[in-house]
C-alpha cells in the first residue's frame, strides 16, 4: 500500500518478485496528503492507512506493506489487523544492521532528519545510525528523470560514508527505486565499496517470508483496538479469518 | 485540550490556578475516539487534535496543552502551529526525571505499557524509567468513585516502589485527576514517602512559563508543513500573529 | 541562591516574574569560590550551598532555585531541604529537550565541556544533547558590555546548529541574563529559528509550579542524611514546619 | 551450513521452501565441535566455518546460512567470501525486534545467557531484549523425542512474559526446529498469544531475499583479508566470480 | 587517603603489599563527616579530600587512593594534583566489569543505592552492573565482629547472582575489609563461584601501576584550577615537582 | 602469551617490571596468522591462543595476558583455564575510561575501526570511547625504525584531540612499544597534554593485581567447557592446581 494519495507507482517495478509464491497488489489513499514529508503528512494518512489495510486483508492479503520510509501509522495498522505488517522504513533499517556496523539514510528533505533519528530510536537501532543526510529533493519533484537525483545521492552518499562513518547506504524515499545497483557501482569506483538498500523490493520478499514461515506480528504488543465509539471516521470492520 | 469526543472535564479541577496572568480554556473533539487507549485512538484522534490547535492559536491561546498521556499528535501540532504545546505525558516524564532517580508511571491498561515504553525511549528518558505498571482499569470506567481506583493504585505503586526501584510515581491518565495528594499521604503511612505527579496541573503552569518566558518549541525541529494537497480532510488555517 | 562570593545581581532581572502568588529573594554564599568554572570551585561551594538552603527555608522559602549552570550540591541540599530544589542548569536541560530533538549548550570555557556532557548522562539526556561548545569568556569578564560576547555566542550557536545538529540552545552560563531573545532574533535572520534557553526566569517559575502543586523532590531517592560528627562546619538546624 | 561435526539435518525440514527460485544444501564440519554450547565451542568451530563457506561460494552458492543461535564466525566469514551470509541469530533478533516490542530468547542452557545478552549488545538490539531464558536441555539431548523439551519451552515461555515482559519468543537453539507453531498454540490457549520465532526458515528465506535483490554485507565493513602466512592451517581460494 | 574523621585502619590491613617498590601511609580528615552515607556526607568531605591530597602529593606521594566506595570529591582531586588519584569505587567497578558479564554492589545502606547507579552511570558502566543491593548495616556498626555482617552479605550476594543476574559480587564499602575470601568460599559451596572484589588491595596496586608506567589522569580533563577567591578556605599550595 | 606466529619481542621491553613477586615468560604461536588485523586472524589465531594458554598454566604460570589489541580468544580463554586472562585491548580500555573524560584509540588500519567501536560496545564502554583513527601502517611494517610511524601517531592524536574530543589516547597496537612517552611530550609541546597508553606494561601489573589479589574471572560468567568431542584439534587437558 502507497500511503499517499498520489498514485506513484511501485508494483510495475517489483513485478519480477511474483511468482507462484507471491502475487503483489497496490493501493493509494483516497483522503491524506499528497505526499509525506512530515509528521504532519504521517498524521493525515493514518486514517486511511488503517482503513486500507483492513480492506486489503479481507480482500485476502496475506501480508502487507506500507511503502513510505516514514512508516506511517504502522503499529496502528498491527493493532488494526493480524496478517503481518511491514514498513518499508523499519525493514530497510533492520537489513542494514545486518550488513554493515553503521548505515546511512539518504532523506529527501532537511526536515526528515529529526524524524528518521527519532525512528531509528524507535526501532532500538540508534547504536548502528551513522547519520541521516538530506538530499534536498522533494519527492514530488524525483519525477522520471533520475540523473540529477542521481549526482545529489552519490555526493550526500560519499560525505556519509567518510566523514560519518557509514558502510551501509539506505535510501530514504520509495521513490529512488532503481538507483541503488547504480549508486553501487558509482561508489564502488570511487573507492567505496558499500552496499545501497532499496527498501521496497526488500521489504516485499520478507513479508512474503513472514506469510510464508505463519508468522506475524504480536498481539500482544499490538493488540486489536477496544470498540468504542469514533464519530467522524468509517473504518472497515475486520473479518475473521476461516 | 482534551483530545477525545467524550467531555471529559479538566479545566473546573484546574480552574484555582487561574489568576491576572494566566485564564484557561477547554476544547473537545468533534471526530475521533471516545476515550485514548492505544496507538490507533491516538491515530484516530490525531487529524482533528491538529485542527483544535490552529483554532486554539487563532483565538488567541498563548500555549496549548494535549491533556492525554499519550500525547496524541504532540509532534505534528507543534509542526501545524507557532505557539508553545506541551502533552502532559511528556512533561510529566521530565518532572519526574528531576524530582527523584527512578520514576513508574500507573497506566490504565496493560496494552499501554510498552506504548509508554517507547514515549520515554522518544523522550530520551528510558534510563530514569523504573517501570510502567498498569492499574487494569478503563478510562471510561474511572468516573465518578474513586475509592475502588484509589486501592488500585495504592497497591500498584507499592509494586512500583519496592520492586522496580521507582522514587517517584506519575499517575498515567488524566483522569486520576485530585488522586495525587491523597496517594501520597496513603504512601507515607506505608513508609513509602515517594512524590505523585498528576500532570495536568503541573503542565499547565509549564506551558504558562514558556509562554511567560516568550519560549516555543524550535521550528528548525518542527518545520511549519508545506502546503500541498491533503484531500479529505479540513484544515483551518493558521493566522499570523502581529 | 547564587553559589559564589561574588554577588552576582540576578533577581533585579527577574523581578518582572513577581506577583501575588511569587515573591523572590536571593542570597550569595559568604565562603566558596568567586564564580564556578571546576569541578573544584563546586566542591568548594557545597557546605555553604546547603547551609544556605537550610537557612532559605527555615526563613520560609517555598522553592529554592540554585543559580548556577553547573547545579552544584544539588542532591546533597535535596537531601537537607524538604521544599523543592532546582538547579537552572537541569532545569534548562529538560526543557530543551521538550522543545526540540537535540540541544546545544554554550558553555563559558572549554573546560567545562566534560564537566555539562557528564551532567546531561546524570540526567538520563544524553542521547538528547547535540553537543557542548565553550565560547571561551571567563565568567568574571562577562560584565557590563554584552556586545563582544553576542557575537560569540551568535558565532559558537551558529556551529552548533549546522554542525551538530542542534536545533535548540541553552544559554550555558546564568550570567548570560536577557541575551536570549536577542539571539534567536540574530539567529533567525541568518535562517537558524532556534528557541533559546536563558535559564533563570524558566527554573524560578518552574520551582513556583511545583510549590504550587505541592510537589517536591523524593525523600525516598534524596533522604534526610543522619544525624553524625561532622567536625569543623556549623551547619544550621532545618526546622520542622508545621 | 550447520558448524558441527555432529550431523544435525536441517535441510529435510527446510525442502518445503525450495522452488524455482531456491535450491538448499547443506554441510557440516569435519573438523571442530559435536556441538557449540561456549565461546570455546564457538572457537574451535571457527576456521573450519570460514573454510566450508569459501568451499560454497565457489561450488555456486548464492548465499549461505550459519544454522547456530550463537551465529560462529559470522563476522570472519563475511570478511572471507563475497555472498551474503546470515546467521540465525542475528537474523532472529532483528525480525523479533520487528514483531513486538521486546524479545527474550529461549537458549539451552544457562551458560549461553551471558553469551546471547552480549550479541544482541554487539547487533545494537538490547533496547528490544526482555531476557535470555535458558531451558537447561543440552544440545545433544534434544533429539527426537520433542514432548518434554515443549513442556519447558512453554514454562520458560510463560516466564519470559510474565516477569520480563516479553511478548515475541525466540527459540535459541536450531534444534528446536517445527516446535514453533505448537508453542504458539499452546501459549494462546493460556492467553498469552505471542509469535514464536524458529530462525531457520526464515533466515533461509532472507538471505534468498538478498540474493534476489542482489545485495551483500558491505566489504568496508568486512574486508577481505590480506594475504599473509597463516601456518598450520589450509584455507581454500575464493574464486572471483565473473 | 581515608576521607573520614574517623580514623578506619586500612594501612595496616595493606601491609602486606608493601615492597621495594611500593610504600603506604595513611591519614585522614580533621573536618568532615565521621563516615559517608550519602550525598551531603561525601559534600562536607570535600573541601578536606583535596586539601589532603595536596598535602601527600607535597609530601612525596606518588599515587593517592581514595578509600570510600563513594569516590568523594575524586573529580576535583584530579583537578588539584597532578599525581594519579584512583577511587576505590570506580577501580572496583572496571575490575569488576573485566572479570564478568553483569557485577552488583553490596553497598551498606538503602540510601546508597541510587547514589552507586547513578555512579555506574558516570563511569559508563551502566551496562554491566546487575544490581546495587543494601546489606542494611550503617558503617560505623560494622566493626570488629563481623560474622553477622557475613551472613547478611551472603545471602545478599546469592540475591544478586540467582535474581538479577550478576557473576561478580563487589564488596561496596571499604569496611568489609578481608571478607572477600571467606564470601568466595561460602558462595561456592552454595554452587555460586564468583569473584567477590575487596577493592582497597586492587586499587593500591593499580594506582602503583600507574605511578610505575608514569601515567596520570589526563590534565586536558581535569585542568588545573583557576587562581581566585576562594573565602572561608586554606587551601595549602601544590609544589611543582622538579 | 603473543597471539601470532611472528615472533614479536616484548618481555624484553618489559624486564624493567620484573622483580621478586613478578617473573614474566613469553610465547607465540606455532599455528595461525603472522600479525592480526581483521576479525579472520582472530578466529585463526583462536585454537592456539586457548592451547597455549592451558600449556602456561600447566606450567605455573599465575596470570596470562592476551598481547594484541584485538584481545583474540579472550571469552573462550577464560572459559579454558581458571588463572586470570587480560588482554591488552580491554585492560587498556577500562584505564583510559578512568583517566579521562573520553579515549580515542589509534590503531593501525581502517579496517580496525569498526573491530574495536564493536569491542568497546562489548566492554560496556562506548559512553567512554570518542573514536577510533587508523594511521595506516600494517603491523609487520611497524619495526624498528619508529620516526615515521612517530609522526603519523602524533597527527592522529591531534585529530581525536581536537576533533572528536577526546582527552586521553590508546595506542591501538601492542607494537607501538616506548612511543608513550614521547607522544605525551611531543603532545604537551603541541599545547594537547593528553595521556597516552602503552598497554602491555599496565595489563601485566595489572594481571599481577589480581594475581596478587588471589582475584580471577568470574567462572560463573566463563564456565569451563564441557567434555566433549572436537576432532581434528589436540587441546592440552588443563591440569587442576592443589
Amino acid at each position: 500500500m502507497v500511503p499517499t494519495t498520489t498514485k506513484f507507482e511501485f508494483a510495475a517495478g517489483l513485478s519480477h518478485l511474483e511468482g507462484p509464491d507471491l502475487k503483489l497488489t497496490q493501493s493509494h489513499l483516497t483522503r491524506g496528503p499528497a505526499s509525506i514529508e512530515c509528521e504532519y503528512d504521517e498524521l493525515f494518512a493514518g486514517p486511511e492507512v488503517v482503513a486500507e489495510a483492513i480492506r486489503a486483508q479481507n480482500a485476502g492479503a496475506d501480508a502487507i506493506v506500507i511503502v513510505c520510509m516514514g512508516d506511517p501509522a504502522l503499529q496502528a495498522t498491527r493493532e488494526a489487523v493480524s496478517v503481518p505488517v511491514l514498513g518499508i522504513g523499519e525493514t530497510a533499517m533492520h537489513y542494514a544492521a545486518m550488513l554493515g556496523h553503521k548505515f546511512s539514510i539518504l532523506c529527501t528533505l532537511d526536515r526528515r532528519v529529526g524524524n528518521y533519528e527519532t525512528k531509528a530510536r524507535h526501532f532500538g537501532l540508534e547504536s548502528k545510525l551513522a547519520s541521516v543526510r538530506p538530499v534536498n529533493i522533494p519527492v514530488l519533484d524525483i519525477g522520471g528523470d533520475h540523473s540529477s537525483a542521481l549526482d545529489r545521492l552519490i555526493d550526500t552518499a560519499k560525505a556519509a560514508i567518510t566523514e560519518d562513518g557509514a558502510d551501509v547506504i539506505v535510501l530514504g524515499c520509495g521513490c529512488f527505486q532503481d538507483m541503488d545497483r547504480i549508486m553501487e557501482e558509482r561508489l564502488r569506483e570511487l573507492g567505496l565499496a558499500v552496499p545501497v538498500i532499496d527498501s521496497p523490493p526488500l521489504t516485499v520478499l520478507s513479508a512474503a517470508a513472514l506469510a510464508r514461515t505463519r508468522l506475524t506480528h504480536s498481539k500482544r504488543a499490538y493488540p486489536t483496538p477496544p470498540a468504542k465509539d469514533r464519530p467522524g471516521y468509517e473504518i472497515p470492520t475486520l473479518k475473521e479469518r476461516g
